[in-house]
């Protein structure tokens, strides 16, 4: 069973934490190769990223990809996400956990930009 | 003389600004309706979102829109930029200066995310 995790930093602002939330929903109607869209925080907002990953296991996934909701390469892209998702391999041998690319890296933002500078009021 | 600002957290690690400025060149290569596209940061990495407007201006551009590289409306996106544009509208008040959309509120992002997860090894 195949799932996705989408993993943001994590706001104090709970609206920032509620717009992942939100995106996550977009993406399940979007996308329909998961049987399961999730989110995780890997600060300050729950729930953290073993917590994700240890519901999507527990509800039957056995192939997750963790998808990092973040723009730049900094250390929590290179070594805390990656971090937190070894601490659950290890819990977990049969599961598949593999990560994605940071959004940041995704070849469609310069095109992105492009049309959110053409919707500048 | 239209002209594109792209504004960018900024970081301690200067690997993050150049994927910031780096992100500005692959820009420059797509779009053709701004004469000048720049970028600029909003702390801990130089030019400020003031030196990054008046440089625009004092090169001519008399058009400039800045685009929030940000994924999430926190005080940055809703307060912080568009306080900094407001300090150089007051110098400049015949420029036009408009804030684009940030980057996260980008309706192609759920797409993006589709295809990094694509990438997951």
């Amino acid at each position: 069973m195949k799932s996705l995790l989408v993993v943001a930093h994590g706001s104090r602002r709970e609206e920032s934490n509620r717009e992942v939330r939100e995106l996550v929903g977009q993406l399940r109607a979007l996308e329909n190769r998961y049987e399961r869209i999730d989110c995780a925080f890997l600060e300050l907002a729950e729930p953290s990223i073993p917590d994700g990953l240890r519901a999507l296991i527990a509800a039957g996934c056995d192939d997750v990809v963790v998808l990092p909701y973040f723009l730049s390469a900094g250390r929590h892209v290179a070594a805390d996400i990656p971090g937190e998702i070894d601490s659950v391999r290890t819990e977990h041998p049969a599961v598949s956990i593999r990560l994605a690319p940071y959004l940041g890296a995704a070849p469609g933002i310069p095109e992105l930009l492009r049309s959110q500078a053409d919707a500048a009021q």
